[in-house]
């Protein structure tokens, strides 16, 4: 008898082209891991749920909204409560007019100009995100490119330059530079003569030639060439006064400063990797395409106080947060998508392991400051559309808006997106102190920065009631012993949310969580 | 009695910033080398031209028609004669309707669904041509952000990976992480101590560690945090099958191939770094904007046949190209755009030395090709929302959209643009043959590329009547004997286009260019 076994991923791919044909052969390659981007395989086909059944989400984040909109498709009689006024959760933006309250009583108004808005939480969708980019289209969200890496930007460290910010394209320019140089030294020493063979080492070094822009000595030294990428001390331009001058590179030493590396490899994160896209005009429109589809079936400003559970259905307690009034939903199931800070302190019936899960990840801070200036100075003086400038300082970047290019009149920064510890601490100080922190750190960018500023901004993620910060912070450790318990159907609850997921605090997180929790509760439903 | 010395930049910037602020401080810094991105201070101010002065400017590209702006609004009469019967010379478009004519006589008939184009000359922008970016504010041209860098492009060796494309984001992550594996293992064994001293090696060694991804043992392998910059085999996802797994990394033989360093250099270049624009509706939209500034000054179709000069005057020879009419115009003065392989075959009266140079600029020609596909399958099936896919094939490169991201319907796509030798080989074929061998080596990349193709077109800039090549090809040699001699005014005639720049092949050096020209020739003309 022959042991089973499995069929190399060749066999598999050739016996599926031969079957189908190239769309099959390409959707297979993906299924087997070769070019993966994504999880989403297209919207879930729900359908048939049972005369009567229901559902009642909690939340209506991005997460508890797709829940209800392919619940509501899959028959599924649903509602929404909803603690906030307005839909959307962490997927909000601030415009002129609007109020942020915090815990421990700090308020401010929104002043920015009409058309200006921030983004406190996501702000900008990687390109593999599929399932939001699938959700926009069916929702008709329109999307436009958000310009993420720019070479133009500054990259700051109080340790390298003396401390003045250098140009991102110089310093990861002068940074391949060095490391080619060095690199085709060793190789021609024969250092790495026990690592790789002698073919390979001729590639490289004619590899470290091209890619550093090396000289005939294998050297690394300022150029017109060299210059043609870091760029010039005086451009080509035309006519009799044309003719270039190189500029000077940037030695070994200040290159090598960890920030200038973090930043260059910031953008290799497969989640930062251009192309990226944001909505037109604020990433709310996000959440309000999603809330078009639910027209009456979301109940805003309704805190949930708490979710019981028997054999026949759920039962969540609910207060009007207006008016005090006491509510309760009845369904025969729940999809809970409140994040674990609050839902933590809610009365939850679930079994003890998913109690324990609830209180055990940790949630981590965020600090988004948005700056409203007089006019686009960084277009206008210094030749910086969109992308951002990185600092070693506690405000960590300084972010230019991906819309409204050229345009005059006043235009709002990120000012501060301050995370790790840094987040506590702005989370610390009153709103007023934030932004004048804001203003001195990103002063060191912007010699017109003080002078061109009008208003602001900052939203503290900690001090947010609705949510006590800004996203889940698994540990490989805490996820072994909890994912599976928080994920999983208890009773008649799921939970969503992108603390359900492995993906991190994206927004892609919070539906591939949701898709993944409605289509096993339908399963669970159908064979109730 | 003291020698003049030149003050030190430190001390010429300190006095600066004394007498006129941080902005005349930047400005200075810009002025004196220190983040110099362009030659363009504005436009220039020119103003009182000699009552009834006048001016004839021979060609309506981008440099024609700005001289023919700036010089109007400084008072000079002006008139400007155009072979072709539409304003922009190589900054155009086609759109369905168009027509093609070859040298040759192959003519293509442009099939194009509405709102769908090629940009057969120029079609992005780099954020430092700034005076390109000047006038399209001035003009009223609306632009967008041009994608550039896209990760998820494709990069193609017939040498590498057994000829199969691969992710550029995969191929630059390995690239980056087997250098920095090799160059710390060199560093650890002291490889390069006599070349840098102990802290900058401990500085390199910990950069290679954080920018290469390597691991404890500083080796550069298989794993999730590597996954988290080149891809997952299988990506996180939510709910209980989130948990992601690893991809397998490239070995170093394969990476090293010089078609993914050249790939991975090609967007340092200075003139490819991102931020990059393009005007919204197709580049044309340009040559329009300047066009409308110019109502009734431009005379179309009309051969110039000789450019004669003496002390009182110029006199252009035409003739018009339709009706063969012959036609005198006079000027004081003549700027004249026309590009050296035809201005070479035309009569002109000038030195010898100018007419010396007008016969020695040699032009590289090109080939851009594009075709439209029933639908954005690169989008809808691969994920791949603008910028390009590089091959060592003859095509070079295949560039997808930047505009009407995840729209239905028909896109066309650049399926070639062949430089160098290439560009003559594809000049040499049948439009017809050209594009099958564009949907040939096209398909390397995209299974889907014939099924999905529509029509198209095949631009040989060698084989246009209008310009019999693609743009000036200075060597330092040529340059050297030259150059000076073309730029200079000769008598009562100056050169003005991208050959007379430093710049090269882009829109911003026939600016350039241009306001040189006429500023030089507003003095002469204000001084004769």
């Amino acid at each position: 008898m022959t042991e089973f076994t499995a069929p190399s991923r060749r066999q598999l791919l050739t016996a599926i082209g031969k079957a189908g044909g190239a769309a099959a052969l390409y959707h297979a390659m993906t299924a087997l891991g070769h070019a993966a981007p994504t999880q989403f395989n297209g919207p879930p086909k729900l359908s048939g749920a049972r005369k009567g059944a229901s559902v009642v989400v909690l939340g209506a984040g991005l997460a508890g909204m797709l829940a209800a909109y392919e619940l509501s498709k899959a028959g599924y009689s649903v509602q929404v409560i909803e603690y906030q006024n307005r839909p959307g959760g962490r997927n909000y933006s601030l415009r002129g007019g609007d109020v942020v309250k915090e815990v421990g009583g700090a308020i401010q108004q929104v002043k920015f100009a009409p058309g200006n808005y921030l983004n406190p939480g996501p702000w900008r969708i990687p390109y593999h995100h599929q399932a939001l980019l699938h959700y926009c289209q069916e929702f008709g969200v329109a999307l436009e490119p958000f310009v993420q890496l720019n070479y133009n930007g500054y990259v700051h460290s109080d340790k390298a330059f003396g401390g003045k910010p250098q140009r991102y394209g110089e310093v990861a320019t002068d940074f391949k530079g060095h490391i080619a140089e060095l690199l085709a030294k060793a190789a021609n020493k024969n250092a790495l003569d026990d690592t790789i063979n002698k073919e390979d080492r001729d590639k490289l070094v004619e590899a470290m030639r091209g890619w550093g822009v090396l000289d005939k000595d294998m050297a690394y030294k300022s150029s017109l060439k060299v210059s043609a990428q870091r760029g010039f001390d005086r451009p080509p331009g035309g006519g009799v006064g044309g003719a270039p001058t190189p500029s000077d590179i940037f030695g070994l030493d200040d290159v090598l400063d960890p920030r200038m590396w973090q930043t260059i490899s910031f953008y290799f994160n497969n989640v930062m990797q251009t192309t990226m896209f944001q909505p037109v005009g604020g990433m709310d429109m996000i959440g309000k395409g999603f809330a078009k589809q639910l027209t009456g079936k979301i109940r805003y400003s309704s805190k949930v106080t708490k979710i019981a559970q028997g054999d026949s259905g759920v039962t969540i307690s609910y207060e009007d947060t207006a008016t005090g009034a006491k509510g309760e939903a009845k369904a025969d199931w729940c999809v809970c998508t409140i994040p674990l800070p609050i839902l933590s302190q809610i009365e939850v019936q679930a079994s003890a392991p998913m109690q324990t899960a609830i209180k055990s990840v940790p949630y981590h801070s965020s600090c988004k400051i948005g700056l409203e200036m007089k006019r686009r100075f960084w277009e206008e003086d210094e030749q910086i559309y969109g992308g951002h400038s990185f600092t070693s300082q506690s405000i960590s970047q300084l972010s230019y808006p991906s819309s409204g290019f050229f345009k005059k009149g006043p235009a709002v920064v990120l000012g501060a997106y301050a995370g790790g510890a840094a987040a506590f601490q702005f989370g610390g100080m009153t709103p007023e102190e934030r932004i004048e922190e804001a203003l001195k750190q990103g002063s060191v960018f912007h010699k017109q920065y003080r002078a061109e500023y009008s208003n602001g901004v900052a939203v503290a993620w900690s001090r947010l009631p609705w949510i006590l910060g800004c996203a889940s912070s698994w540990t490989d450790d805490i996820r072994k012993t909890h994912y599976q318990n928080l994920v999983g159907i208890d009773g008649r609850v799921v939970l969503a949310g992108e603390h359900a997921s492995y993906v991190g605090a994206w927004m892609e997180a919070a539906l591939l969580s949701s898709l993944d929790a409605v289509t096993r509760l339908h399963q669970r439903a159908q064979a109730a």
